[in-house]
């Protein structure tokens, strides 16, 4: 029997894409799709690409108290009164935006300017992250879905997480990262044969990739010419680092073992290997005369990053096969 | 002894690169750089390839009393009111806009939606592409300086004008030429990997590419994935066509012999040789089979396409050789 | 019972794409991927995208015996000789390359420059094109897969066949249409930010779009910034036009009607709703005033305009749902 | 008086880029043209963005004895020989290619593959870089240029040297830095939309950064979508870091004074600001909670990566204004 996903904010680029998995996805169905504007236009219409017929509609508060699972793509502080009234209905939800990923309330008013009023569900919210609490997803009733930076960073450290320091991660992504509203930052004319460092030390995935890594990082995201797609480019020291080359790939492979989206490569990875999928790729790289490792991860931002790895969740929650749905 | 000209509109794509083209002539001095927004903002703030340090001041009536020219980038029907103004005052116009390219009245309120109320300055003024109109731009008071599509589309087939029929433009443009103002078609996201034709049938260079060669033409633009730069590929029939590929490249060089900056060149050219130039290079290829000519016009639209050109008709009208200024 | 397709020329791009479309097809099994070199290295590693394990091998001749079908991604005129060993094996072929597209033997000389020696395969090959076709694709043994080109204009104007005069194609093509061989025309920097006209007059898709529709085109041919995707703008006189623009789509959608690859679009479509998938996009514009028509039609090059329209075919001969194994 | 300068290999993107600029030079006049391949093509006919209308020719052995000065644009290795002639020969050499810019005669084997045999050459030659060695640059007889990304990387971090450790350079360059020279690497289809890490760990530009910065790093290019530009983004570990991100300011401004293409800016720079000019633009940002700045440098680097750095220090050399010829 199947079971009803309503989508939150389906119009952006990550509540779209997320919107047409489920509606092509063998055991979901999909519920409502809603928008603050375009009620009525059809998905279609909007993204030629994704050939969903269904139409925008209205959050209706109604939907709130409806469906079996509730995916949230709102703005971050816009989200968790929603993603709380929906939670208390008995509905499960998936949380795209940022209002469930850290599970220390003082972060809230530090980094997202807002006081966060239930900090017993940023206690009870697991981090979406199946590579490091797949377990701990499949019974959430709230699964904060991590953010893409930290989805790409993350992932590629995490087989040292306790070993690291000196962590500086310089992470190049894809404008649709920076989603679908226009502005004079994502103007084509701003983009194209251009690279950007933006929002340098005060980036709010800084906090996120430190909370799962559990060590300080020093984070700087670049603005490429791409449209989909994040490299996270990882370089730290290691306490008793591996022996040698094969020995970090063996630690890597054995880690991700049955994982089933994780992709171990001997060679730098680009983003064209990931693009439209759900795969991460990971490349570390021993710098054995240093002490140090050089870890590469790849992912397309808008599928692993957001709407592939809130399914990926759902799969998980809904007791179906991970990689369900999913390329 | 230096001319002062004042550039109205200053912050869009084209007022800024006048601007930026002013400020550093050898002649010509930069007056005011008007917007309607940003004021006091440097201008290389915004634009920091221009390196211009002037800053951004609201139009402040009294402006339109002084200065020896001003150039008026403003879109459609914002221009007109000022343009009067100035040139009333005594000042000598080039109207960036269209407000003053079309010389039958009765094609303002079809293609642009408004009623012109100055049927003499219509009449008055000049179009300013000199390679068709060199010698009455030197004394207008009121140049009307092309679009963008228009001129690479003109020069691509005026020296066959009157001998044309069955002509077809389709023209590529880079994102630019849609301005500077952030919508969902001038999205990264849409743009890239993409052509997409918009305004088929109805653009308002149709009429404006008519009148100059004095045929009708179907025009139909597509957006390409670039920032700069424009094409026009041409089709026609021919009635007395040129017995050969030779004598039809010999008649365009004569035609446009002392224009410097028309380059007659035997392959379809791209992009690339125009882009940051005033140069328009135009290609006319024979099919004689057929009795039909291939014309293809390229241009950089910011340049040639609109603050070049304004340059251009700055510079014949100040009596100063016709390239000072221009790469 | 699956059966077994051989991919020759595996190591291209169509070819490439074949052989990953054919690894996940439900039904198909992928036989044997070979290549002029590179031999023994897994397709994966030339392209992390299609995640394809199989390893390349040379063409061994005792290939060409077995299999049920095979599919021929060779340049023109290195494949014509292969191809008939495959059917005079009793190996049903779809030949991706243009050795069988074109019916008259004297036109490939004059386009090809080399002469066809097999008349007999020229006259028996099923044009394969099955939004023209189908029937007699189902039972060919030899099905000539057309070119990308001209399967977007094709399809574009195929409703008006018999009706149609003045016809221009203004084409515009991502770069993987030129193939995967390294040259300066392809460098990256030759094609950012840049369009070009190439082969004016003298593209080898011109005949094959002539002989299709039944009529005379002039087809101009452009490279685009993009990888993937491809549009044919096409303007024609209709004799015995539409007397609207209703009844010209109300047309199309008759004569698509069961065509599950075709989409008719009121708006002119852009190359990112049919990127990665089989479809393709037709937009009929009616200019009435002049009895002219302008049609748009869009197609991914790689996938229905070579491997995914080689797999529609195989579907055919093979007796599968047209749809199998496709996006 | 004019001084003339030869430019060997000059059909290259450096080459090419110098011929231009020496070409319209008011002081220079370019000389010999010298390529491989393509003698008596003009360089227009390549390069048609540059108008030069001078034909390139074979590299005649008799031209390493005139001229006043000479530019030699070979690949590593293959410069080392002329350039001694020319230096032998009174000729003053610009060597654009790497062969002397490393002092310790050592490094040649273990970074280049070959060994250096005028190691007097080695000792002699005056690392190009203006900003760091302006005044032994006046009188040098052989100015060994840049590499693209030391010019980025060590303007950026110059003005902290003796106080750096834990030094991370996370490079970003257009395609143009892998030269014209067409492989699977730059074609079109590889490069966009995408960012690939190259030589990780094993970059011949490493160790040329550590003499320069006088301390060890670890370096790490990438190449991302775009034609020309190139970001070094450095992270370093401060002894004394100075007390305010004004102080980190102050101490940049003055140690960059007199030095006219260097820009400090105060918000990280893109590509854009630098294209198509000799600037270099740094942004230092104090990261006072680690004790670690992070300072990113943009350049064109065919400009002042190469071609206008040479161009810079021909007018040191000649005791022209340094600026001379250059945007």
């Amino acid at each position: 029997m199947s079971a009803t996903v309503h989508v939150f904010g389906g119009a952006g680029f990550a509540g779209a894409q997320l919107a047409a998995l489920v509606d092509a996805h063998p055991h979901f169905r999909l519920g409502a799709i809603t928008a603050r504007s375009d009620e009525g236009t059809r998905l279609v219409d909007i993204y030629p690409q994704y050939r969903v017929a269904a139409a925008l509609q209205s959050p209706d508060p109604a939907l709130a108290a409806r469906g079996d699972f509730a995916a949230v793509c709102y703005p971050h502080a816009a989200a968790s009164e929603l993603v709380a009234t929906l939670v208390d209905n008995g509905v499960r939800v998936v949380d795209v935006s940022a209002d469930h990923r850290l599970h220390d309330p003082a972060l809230y008013p530090e980094w997202y300017g807002f006081d966060h009023s239930r900090h017993d569900l940023l206690a009870e919210a697991v981090y979406g992250l199946p590579e490091a609490h797949r377990e701990r997803i499949r019974g959430a009733r709230l699964v904060a879905n991590p953010g893409c930076y930290p989805t790409a960073a993350v992932i590629a450290l995490l087989p040292l997480a306790g070993r690291l320091s000196d962590v500086v991660i310089d992470a190049k992504s894809g404008v649709s990262g920076a989603g679908k509203t226009p502005t004079d930052a994502v103007h084509f004319s701003s983009v194209t044969e251009n690279v950007t460092p933006y929002k340098v030390l005060s980036h709010r995935h800084e906090p996120e990739i430190a909370q799962e890594l559990g060590v300080d990082v020093t984070f700087t995201p670049h603005l490429v010419a791409a449209d989909r797609g994040e490299m996270a480019s990882c370089y730290a020291r290691l306490t008793d680092p591996p022996a040698s080359q094969d020995d970090l790939l063996d630690l890597y492979r054995a880690h991700y073992d049955g994982h089933p989206f994780v992709e171990i490569v001997e060679r730098p990875p680009g983003l064209r290997g990931v693009q439209h999928t759900n795969y991460v790729q990971v490349c570390p790289l021993l710098d054995a005369r240093r002490g140090r490792v050089i870890a590469f991860g790849v992912i397309d931002n808008i599928v692993k990053g957001a709407a592939g790895q809130a399914l990926q969740n759902l799969n998980l929650m809904a007791g179906r096969p991970e990689t369900e749905g999913l390329l």
